[in-house]
């Protein structure tokens, strides 16, 4: 699939020129003509036979790139200078600060902010815990916990190389939600250390958001975690993801005018957020779900889960699905099916398969950056079609939801994250798209709707105050 | 003795008085013979019968505020509203917060800060990992990790209630320093679980400053995270201590013009911030010195040493003070010698004990809010006298020290903090005092002198990059 130039591939080129002549017009051509996009075009330097010039272009990857300077470089009379890349100049330091919210100017105010004064604050806290939430950092501050095992779509890079990944998304949730989080980047993978690692450092913070562990790792730190802590522990990649896709099935259902008990799930990819979308659904009131890995369909008598030791993932999946005990491929299942949901691998279905399910089917291709199937041809036969891409309709971003659960959960002082708190949030979602902005193009808002982290925050919030 | 109304014990009292009459003037007279001190006076609401005025007071206590409130009670015709304490306002949600450098308005934004974007920058690092300094907060970052364990002189009070010192920290590493610092409050005291954590934890940070970690545990804890980390690991409470006293005792051996070879040298206290100014004074040059701890002087066949871990702090004194094996009390030491160094207990000293020292000698009494000997008493024959207190001439304080000292640092991206580093520290400080300004009641620059932090810095930073 031809992808369009995007700035997140956007480098900065100083070039000089010749002041007479027609260079200055060649060079947006020699861009464009290479498949990239002037998106900036500033003189900085001016004299009787040379222009200094800086050219901002986005193309479509670092190839492209070098392919766009090299064809600027061959008009007669350029000189190229230094190219700089947007995005690397964007991270250059990092990406977040901390800043203190009091000057310290004179001795009274050292006083108050620093010994002598802070002394009787510690003194309240100790005498009253609770205290802490009041007068400490810990009640707006909320812990990025990664061990970079599985960042992004990048694979075991480890936690360094994480970490403008958690500044990322410690930026999105002050963007979003007003909510200070800070970046801990893990040097261990072993699930024993990183639970008692997270269990020491909680004191400090009023929620814990695991980011990018592997599966099934995330699953047993994750349990162990919320076992353990008096504060809400949340696997975004997992549960985040789950809370969008419910919400824009329940509005991708209205469209289509189907109830979400009748309708055949199949879904592709049994790991962290494949998981998680099915517990969510199943508490949603799926009843007809069936689930693919890379070794088919699951089923209670296959092979290798004869024998799977019963607290596994794939157990649970094989327990709490497909009732009808279906076999067979993906491809084999998805004939007939209303709703396909993909959490797997680029390209394991084709518009054939598609047009096999049944009418007004929906489909989810979340693989990324290659969904399951084209969303273009995917929308050919079914009815709505929804990818993680922000290049196509209905874009399944959790930014949609992490911080609006983190602001209702801190906002309510909450100890825990469940079920009912996720739903609510689902919902919240989905009813941002109001009923006459609702079609098959629109069943997700977008991620700068200014009323969706309210809406979400809000319906958490309720939620996890009548849990407590 | 008497201590000053003071900020740290600051409340603003909302009140009503009759417009007319006197009541209004009555409100200083009765704060001021209460011995407290009108630091603000506003009317916030008049009408034709009543004032609404709000005053804020400076006491020497929280008791002392509440007699003053009571006494203006008393007043005729006041009523007493609400009663502000400004300290714990300062504090209300936390005294730092987490910022995003750059605004998050649209999707290209998004697409570099966040996905697809930052896939770039984490491969970049994953190749090569140095560029963490580079392209991620780590270049700036500090953690400020305590356990809670001996907070400011209040003890034992945990994680929890330690956080505001830590927050205060954090917030003074920014204001004099312009480091990026986050408390990490552990929610365990075991030394082997600590190691552990701060080394996980690592990746993020490009410093370690322990803090407020009781003795002798921060020793162990300390270097065992030096030899395991490649990122500086300092303990604020040894060596800021340390680095300062060197400074002022440069100076101070300046103006009575003795030399740091030839003094004798009395310390009581054998801690964390004793055993560290022990080791930086010999590094320094000093010859002749006794401590004492709660048992007496230190020497080699005293008792509890005899069999004691050769490993221990405690040994390790006996092994490299005290020459001539003197034996006896402190205050049997401190008779001769030129130098006393407490950072122990209140009133381990009297004025005679002072008068038997040397001619020209010099006091630090460094326990705080008490000190070892009341200033103004060993001043009567001491030639310079400092304290740890705001009060009073020559404060020693760390704030001096710690935003200079990590500064230089991260400047020098150094993998340690040494004991060259340090005596660098020391001899920049010292030397922001100028031969024109230097005299007995300024032997140390005030903790807002604009000259320190950069002193410091520069100093270590050369000191690091000689080392590297």
């Amino acid at each position: 699939m031809a992808t369009a130039p995007s700035v997140s591939y956007s480098i900065t080129v100083r070039l000089e020129v010749p002041a007479s002549g027609t260079a200055v017009s060649q060079l947006t051509t020699a861009v464009e003509s290479s498949g990239g996009s002037v998106t900036g075009l500033d003189v900085t330097a001016s004299g009787h036979e040379k222009l200094r010039i800086d050219v901002t272009i986005a193309a479509t990857s670092t190839a492209h790139a070098d392919q766009i300077v090299g064809k600027l470089h061959r008009i007669e009379g350029v000189t190229i200078g230094k190219v700089s890349d947007r995005t690397f100049l964007m991270h250059l330091g990092g990406k977040i600060e901390m800043a203190s919210k009091h000057p310290i100017r004179n001795r009274d105010d050292l006083s108050m902010v620093y010994t002598p004064g802070v002394a009787r604050v510690c003194m309240a806290i100790a005498e009253n815990p609770e205290d802490a939430r009041r007068l400490t950092i810990k009640r707006n501050s909320v812990a990025v916990v990664t061990d970079g095992s599985a960042v992004l779509g990048l694979g075991n890079i480890g936690p360094m190389a994480a970490l403008p990944v958690m500044e990322g998304k410690a930026a999105l949730f002050k963007t979003f939600a007003g909510i200070d989080a800070w970046p801990i980047c893990l040097d261990t993978q072993d699930s024993d250390e990183i639970v008692a690692i997270v269990k020491a450092i909680a004191p400090g913070f009023a929620g814990i958001n695991l980011e990018d562990i592997s599966a099934p790792r995330c699953f047993e730190i994750e349990a162990r975690l919320r076992e353990a802590l008096d504060i809400p522990v949340f696997h975004d990649d997992q549960h985040g993801t789950a809370i969008v896709v419910l919400a824009a099935l329940t509005n991708a259902l209205r469209v289509v005018n189907k109830e979400i008990g009748d309708v055949r799930v199949v879904m592709s990819g049994a790991g962290a957020a494949g998981t998680a979308i099915l517990n969510l659904l199943i508490a949603a009131g799926v009843k007809h779900a069936v689930v693919a890995d890379i070794q088919g369909v699951v089923h209670s008598a296959r092979e290798d889960l004869v024998d799977a030791d019963p607290e596994s993932p794939l157990r649970w999946i094989a327990d709490n699905t497909n009732p009808e005990e279906v076999t067979g491929t993906l491809k084999e299942a998805v004939a007939g099916a209303d709703v396909f949901i993909g959490v797997s691998a680029p390209n394991v279905l084709n518009g054939a398969d598609v047009a096999a399910m049944a009418e007004d089917a929906i489909v989810f291709a979340l693989a990324n950056p290659d969904p399951e199937i084209e969303p273009g041809i995917a929308r050919e036969t079914a009815a709505v079609v929804a990818t993680g891409r922000s290049d196509f309709p209905n874009q399944i971003n959790n930014v949609l939801v992490f911080p609006g659960v983190f602001r209702g959960l801190l906002d309510a002082q909450s100890r825990t994250v469940d079920t009912e708190m996720m739903l609510a949030a689902a919902g919240a979602l989905a009813g941002v798209v109001g009923e006459g902005e609702l079609n098959a193009n629109y069943i997700i808002p977008s991620v700068f709707n200014d009323k969706v982290a309210g809406a979400v925050a809000g319906a958490v919030r309720k939620a996890a105050t009548a849990t407590t």
